[in-house]
């Protein structure tokens, strides 16, 4: 299995499906990943899953990937609308990276509709719930797919 | 066959494959359209294209889909930026709407960050070349399907 | 019969009392066409309409109206916050229009506040509903008594 | 005579037809009040006519109007662009209201555009001069009827 | 009894538990000035309670305050957001203020984000309906015993 | 004597001379106006004077100044910034106005360089403590005596 | 004892007492919480502190209270100003949350008047020193046993 | 004849000549497209002259003279300040493009001020009435040639 | 003779009485340098004028003010609204300094309404033609008097 | 020989041809002033050219153009962006003036899209290298024949 | 020794001649904390290098110091634009400070112009590579040692 | 001795050490000319200083430069903020360059905090007083030899 994707959530994911089940439905950030994890297997890549509420750390965790991974798809929650290490982080290891987003931001309140992220990203896809993952992964696998055949 | 889907195409995007191929690839709007279609019928819906520079063209599509189609994956072009018509249209018509992009507008000028459609949409794809079509017709299908099951 | 007024819907208007007739009412846009009509009949004035999509159409029917017509009603849908060209025909064909809205535009989304058009026109009506036409054909047949009278 | 409705006029209305008659026409507020209530006895509604220069009393004058009126008909003058207390006032006693201006406040100053009343309102009709006052009328008499036939 | 608070309510606060009783509760402006009059006899201070709707009123009563009032409770309403005036006034009399409000400010329209007179108190308490009251009086006295003591 | 001045003083203004004299000098406002009424004299004109903290009070003194005096001498205060319907009394009665203040308003907050009366005044004098009405009273003369000469 | 409620505290807040003490007094941080808890056993609840540097361990707090809490009191230091990760993590747990400052916030630098977590919160306190933190324990109690009398 | 040059005219531009006459000048669009074509053929090229209300037309026209055209001179009319699809049009097509506007933009309203076109062009000409095509056409001219030599 | 002022006259001064008479009137900045000279007998100082359209040798002129003259007033013309480095040398040598303008700079273009000079002046007049350079050494002689009285 | 122009050229300008022939081009600014002398020959013209780093020579120069020139054609360099002296002087001395830009301006920096001179001039000319300066001279030439004429 | 520096980097700076090293050179960050250390002895001063990427790290080691250095000379990367908590943490601990850059983030993106630490340092050296460091030791060792000096 | 550096040193900064001195310290400029000039020796470089207050006169020296000298070290004093002439020059002539200030710019005024020449330049040192300069001739020099070594 030559590919290895790195999926990062950000702050607060590690709420979902726990609270609120009614509106964002009562899958856990445990089912997200298995599901992310079974669809890399039918993409025939390998997903490594990561959640932290600490920036330092999911920086960390994008230079820990450097070396190990080929891809990053990550859902930087709040963290979207300021974290510049983020984006350094991002263009710093030099991984396509794909940022989704469960909700639709840009239907959201004003400030949310501004990513500091994804100017460093392949691109960015919002709105589709735990589907967000799956199209980004598709998304980052189709663009490693690509650029190795060339 | 139960879902049909409208893909809607803005300015410009007839040029397709035609200008600068070594940026754009040398893939035409026919083979675009072509891709989705097959695409769409590998999930077992229908896709019918449509391509115009004229807003209010595209706005009597979206009119007509009302009463025909299911969902619809749009690239508004340079109207994504301005066009509250466009956006009228869609939030008008009431079907499920996904914008997609070819480029990564979060990285391009910044004029071209902000989309007035996307807030009437379920979502956003952008800057995955052709591929985010493919993105595009996955999600609202995904979506009218899930709806359907409810 | 010595007055004519042209009456002009913008984009999306062809939709009214179509879609969402527990929100806007059941009146479709050939009720309001006819409303106004017996209006003008009533004020002894002569009302045509017209509704396009298309900008530019709006655009041509305006400098039509030039010729044959002595004022100008107009519901510029989605155009009003954008369309300079709009706004630049009626300047330039010099005849009184006035600028109407179904809905309370100052009490929506921030952008909806801002008219292009309005700072042409003789003056803006907004928030009464179908009344908002009539009450802006009473405006403008007013306004060109007044000055014959002169 | 069931229909009762309080006009307001703000500040420096009072000053109207005394100064620049040629420009604003030699109508005294006195002669708008009279007008304003003939077009209530056509109508069939009762007016009652109130200026004041300062915000407290015009404030004071729609708590009042809550027990003894059925909507009002407002032109705030300059307050229009700065008295939320005002805005708090109409919201707050739950009357249907119209905002009315003379001018096209549209067309005037930058600072003119923008109503901080108009939001709480039905809607709002400005430029056409003592005529804005009639219209205004008709639109909160004929939304009270239309309510009361509900 | 050496402390004599001077509490200010703004405008329309007279209008409080008559409007909408299920929304901001059944309590009168005659009932918060009993309560808080209450809660100043159990802290042993006196409390005077004055409400307008006119801005200069208010200022009145504060350059009034000055001679035989130690502190200010000030609920300005509407007049938070544009009352230079009212700021002026509590900065010229040199007593120690605190701004209080029933509604939780800053969770509203982005205009009543912003205060001209919390610059000039001791501090603001925002969102606790009546109890804003309750808990400006405890800090307004408590600041003054502790000034009182050095 | 022929020429008449109206001197109008805005909010606060009362406090003059009371509070903080080590600061603001210990001239009231009586004091100012007995050296504006002085120096009034030695020019050749009566001064009146009236000070309000009533926004609607200095309007309805505006208003009365139209018959009774040839040129207006005014320090709003802090109504420098909003009141527009200040303004709109200043403009409305077409008298000459000089806008006067005691503190350089170009040196302090942000908020305060901003006046929207000056716009509609002869000119602003800013910085000259107590002399600033002195000033400003010698401006109005001379601009109504030149007039006069013409 | 049934209520019990998490008092946090931002970044830099354990440097409190020790440094600048003629500024922020002599209480260090461990008299603040001996104070609250103090506070807390007089109002009959249960009162628990923690303090971190780091964003991330105070989102991690805030989760954890979901479970063992049933109130917050947050002193979110610098953090106010930016931490969308805060503010979606106080709206995630859906606890009522009250927002305090020892610091009159709306009296310093421009941007400390802004708050990105008031608008998820109860309310806001500011300006009181530590009695902020007694007022914010007060608030929340007084909200919870009122929802529970409920 | 090698050089051939696309001359458009965006909306309003066929009122030239015909509505106030001693503003515009009393030459018609007919005249400035004769007068063009005249200095066309002084230089030695040809010139196609093309006009229309409709946005999408003129990048219809725009994309056409991508096989048969060398050059464009564009007077884009009010889509200058929005129309992002010409922009895009110009930029995809590749051709050497100039904008030119009868009056001088810099000097009217604010929002006229900002071309979206010129940043894809090879330069503006503004204020210069019928001369200012004349100006555009040579320096079309002149860059194909400077081009050609090279 | 103890008190000397420097007058200094900014760029496009140099043109006054020159160029359209009708409107800026017929004196010179000759004849304005013999009335303020005269203005400063009749107030017992001596007046020296200065006019430069260079900016760096106005900063020169305020420089060698220091050791010579007591006062400074300063038309700073166009460099008004942008010339720090005037804005630094005013500060820099200490004296006191009154900003005159002959128009009314708040009453004409917005960018007019900003001075960077007036924040490190006694004040600022504006409006009065002429007369402002008198008021203008009233004013500094006026206050370097009561100076040298304390 | 009738008609005088006076072209200038504001600061940088002398290292024209000198630095990055590559890019600017080999032409020094002596190579321009003999072309556009040479170009004024053919229209029957007299050309002046002068260039200074210095605003205030510029300044200078405008003005004593008033009395021997007829015409101005100005690049104003980097003082096209501030420099309000060079705008006064301009409109100052009533001569037409054309503004010439050797690289098309609104393709720059954003702060490179604004002129302060350009609302005061004929009109804008940006973007054709050398040729700019010749199609300045053509325009500003045909309007003072046109003028002439009439 | 009497003297003891602390150097912080902040996030990212761990990658430091990592990744592309044609860029930013081979240097690690091990080699700039040697080269650091270095020119600290040559000094006589101790120097402590620490690098975290998580934020509150960062303002624990800023507390540290405050007992056991003198000084501080901080890159905080990303940190730069938006931790106010580093900028507390700073202005808390009351040592000298001194931002350092290694590129010239005034050349950069428009928001990384803005630093929120700057305003609590003694200031801020950009541009420079690694030497930025050795010259920011320099500038704080200077300043102590002439603090010491006094 | 192969480098020499140009010192530039913008408005007002010859009044260094003169005025204030217990604030700016008791140096004059020839005092930081003849310490940059040690330092300049002690580096093996020779350096050339020059002040002028004429924004024109630094341009000049700037182009001066490009022959004589390799690099320059300026403190631009106010034009910092507004010459994009400066910038231009330095951009223009090629040579490394370091901006300086003795004070810390970014903790001052808001309009200090921005700089139109920093962009152009190697870099930045602000708030260092008289150090400010060694260490930009370091930086300059260091690269000078670096670049030289390549």
């Amino acid at each position: 299995m030559e590919i290895s994707i790195q999926v990062l959530h950000g702050p607060n994911l590690n709420l979902l499906g726990i609270r609120e089940p009614d509106v964002y439905g009562r899958e856990t950030l445990q089912d997200v990943d298995e599901m992310v994890r079974a669809e890399g297997e039918s993409l025939g890549v390998e997903v490594h899953c990561f959640q932290s509420n600490i920036e330092g750390e999911l920086v960390n965790a994008l230079h820990a990937a450097r070396e190990v991974h080929q891809g990053i798809v990550i859902n930087p929650g709040a963290l979207t609308h300021y974290s510049i290490a983020l984006r350094d982080a991002i263009a710093g290891i030099g991984l396509p990276c794909v940022e989704v987003h469960l909700s639709n931001v840009h239907a959201r309140e004003e400030f949310r509709h501004r990513s500091v992220i994804a100017p460093v990203c392949l691109g960015q896809i919002a709105g589709f719930s735990l589907q967000s993952y799956q199209l980004g992964l598709h998304a980052v696998v189709h663009h490693l797919r690509q650029k190795g055949a060339r």
